[in-house]
């Protein structure tokens, strides 16, 4: 019987909530905070059970300080903007609470995925005896996992990882985001990094592309490497990967749209004098486009995040591929969020469970893959994420198409 | 001698002003006026003789009218915007002046191709004795004069009409428009229309689509059946004509660009509010494409403009072919604008010429094919746009490979 709060009401905090509520015998007591506290009233009222709500400015730390202190929940889910991780860790410590986030801090001005700013907390928690946990989405989060479970159980050793996130997904729109088309458009841009012998390798964005055919009928699709911010603490966490990748696929409809779209100077973010007012191009054209929060209704297809991991058993070489498929429409049904919020919101619903239960609770700040694996796996089964693993032939490798593969 | 007033500083206005310039024995006095009276001086610093500049808003009737009065010039070449040209007639009208434009009018917040509003003022110049000539760019212009030229000297009567418009330039931007791009971007995606047995008949977009290998060289070109304003004057002047297309080169780059700006709604003439104003998509597109007057430095490759005509000759079947081609440096040397403002700049100037010196002075409102096509065409060769006429085999046909050809 825990007091929880829930920090942001975008699609994740909406999904979060909802499985908070349907959890009555582990969070007995549900605040869901927002700046805009409207947004976290519209979700309670989708609920099986009354929870609370309030209205909090995550960039500030005194006011957030004193919410907490006010409420004393055990625990702080953030789900908020990546922006606000530090604050929230600053407001949990003043208050003596723990804390749960799905993705690593990001300075507003600079698109710079990494974890040395949170790591840096880990005295200041494990000092004050709290138990932060960082990550806990689907990627980062449930493929971090996936990882530790099966170095733990498959393997005397691991070697190689291939992360490998595809959305089947169709909206039905020519053209649409499924969140900020500003974020969207600056992790596609962005320069590829994996790891590769002991560091990171850059390679031009989208410049290494591979065909994936999902397990179960979810289809075949083209994937592209890029950075995800698990490749560095899964590379730090597991020093014997001698390579980490991290694969996503992009529709060529979607990748054609995003490139005109850049050709003409729709996605840059200076704004352009027109008609004597200010105009920030891709402000408008997200202005256009369909907003993110009405394509769940309309989303078909599925989603198939997996992890397929290499390395030696027994002295011989194995290959393992684990994965969750996602039904954009069942998530809907249930939590009325499309399965690209729904994946994310249930492992941070676990995680906060993992720690409100004891399982994970540890003084420090911790990425996910350095707790106990084995009840996460057991309650992904049990709470909508389930998931399979088949051992695949070692002479398997991905189907590259562009670049190469290392 | 004559004095004349040009009215329009865009890149067809600089060719016609450069043109002018090169023939004092008939433009001895000329005034190159625009709302921006400083884009005027820029051209005019680049001429081989004086002429002067002036500032009128072409929308304001009466401070047009009292310029004109003021200058009391012997004809308008209008190459401002088509939406002003019945306020230049106006003007026109009120002050004595004989006119001349290159693009018929068009509503501002209509994308309505007709000559009704122009046609309409035919009696008020024929009581007025005052010259109106209409659409004496290339096409229309030089395409109507090339199949009046064909009619008169080749065939008893001409039965089908092919206007082919190829632009092999490339001026090396991923997405760039040649002319304002609102209206390039509107007739684009403006249904087809051609005339068919005694009517106009419709069909989607782009739907046509043919194989053009042009002469001498240019190359072959994916060219795309469209409406063109000519086919209305065309199609009523030759009454004999059983059908008339019109033909344009699009690369399969430009309409992939064309496609997604109109999947995300940039195309739309409706404007959106936005932070409290109103803004029109495709006009704020088209501030942050490349200004088409800078293109003419970075252009290479040439045009390839003409009118295949069939009909019938001492009772037989006849096909005969026309073309002008333009090299995009060559006019680039000369007047310092691309292919595209020369070949619509040039018959400005020689239709004007036509006034001047009496071939085409008749009260009244005029489409070129209606005057003496043969002065015209003699002077083509003189001033830069050499034609060259061939006659094809009449089982010749358009390879056709979308869309149907009737």
């Amino acid at each position: 019987m825990s007091k929880v709060m829930i920090i942001g009401a975008g699609g994740v905090g909406g999904v979060v909530a909802h499985k908070c509520a349907q959890l009555p015998e582990v969070f007995s007591d549900i605040i869901l905070a927002s700046r805009t506290e409207s947004k976290c009233k519209k979700i309670a009222a989708q609920l099986s059970r009354p929870i609370r709500t309030a209205q909090v400015d995550a960039d500030n730390v005194p006011e957030l300080t004193a919410l907490l202190q006010a409420e004393q929940p055990e625990l702080v889910i953030n789900v908020a903007l990546p922006y606000q991780d530090l604050s929230i860790m600053d407001a949990c410590l003043a208050a003596g609470v723990n804390y749960l986030d799905t993705a690593n801090y990001e300075p507003r001005d600079t698109a710079k995925f990494e974890y040395s700013w949170q790591w840096a907390y880990q005295d200041r928690f494990a000092d004050a005896g709290l138990t932060a946990i960082l990550g806990s989405g689907f990627d980062p989060g449930a493929t971090n996992i996936f990882t530790a479970y099966l170095a733990r159980h498959y393997f005397d050793e691991i070697t190689e990882l291939d992360i490998i996130d595809v959305n089947g997904g169709d909206h039905g729109y020519p053209f649409a985001t499924n969140f900020n088309p500003e974020i969207n458009i600056r992790e596609v841009s962005a320069e590829c990094r994996h790891w590769e012998n002991g560091e990171f390798v850059t390679t031009p964005p989208m410049s290494t592309q591979a065909r994936f055919e999902c397990p179960e009928g979810v289809g075949s699709y083209d994937i592209y490497r890029m950075y995800h911010e698990e490749l560095e603490s899964l590379s730090t966490h597991f020093p014997g990967l001698k390579r980490a990748q991290f694969w996503m696929s992009f529709s060529e409809n979607y990748l054609t749209h995003l490139e005109v779209l850049n050709n003409v100077g729709m996605t840059s973010i200076e704004p352009v004098e027109y008609e004597g007012h200010k105009v920030v191009p891709i402000q408008f054209l997200a202005s256009l486009l369909p907003d993110p929060s009405t394509l769940g209704p309309r989303t078909k297809g599925k989603t198939c995040i997996g992890c397929m991991v290499r390395g030696i058993k027994d002295g011989k070489e194995r290959l393992m591929y684990i994965y969750n498929i996602s039904d954009h429409q069942a998530c809907y049904r249930e939590v009325q969020s499309q399965a690209i919020s729904y994946t994310t919101g249930v492992p941070a619903v676990i995680g906060a469970k993992m720690i409100l239960e004891g399982y994970w609770r540890e003084p420090g700040v911790w990425n996910v893959e350095q707790r106990d694996p084995d009840p996460f796996m057991a309650d992904m089964n049990e709470l909508g994420l389930p998931w399979t693993v088949v051992e695949l032939d070692p002479g398997f490798r991905l189907d590259i198409v562009k670049g190469q593969d290392s």
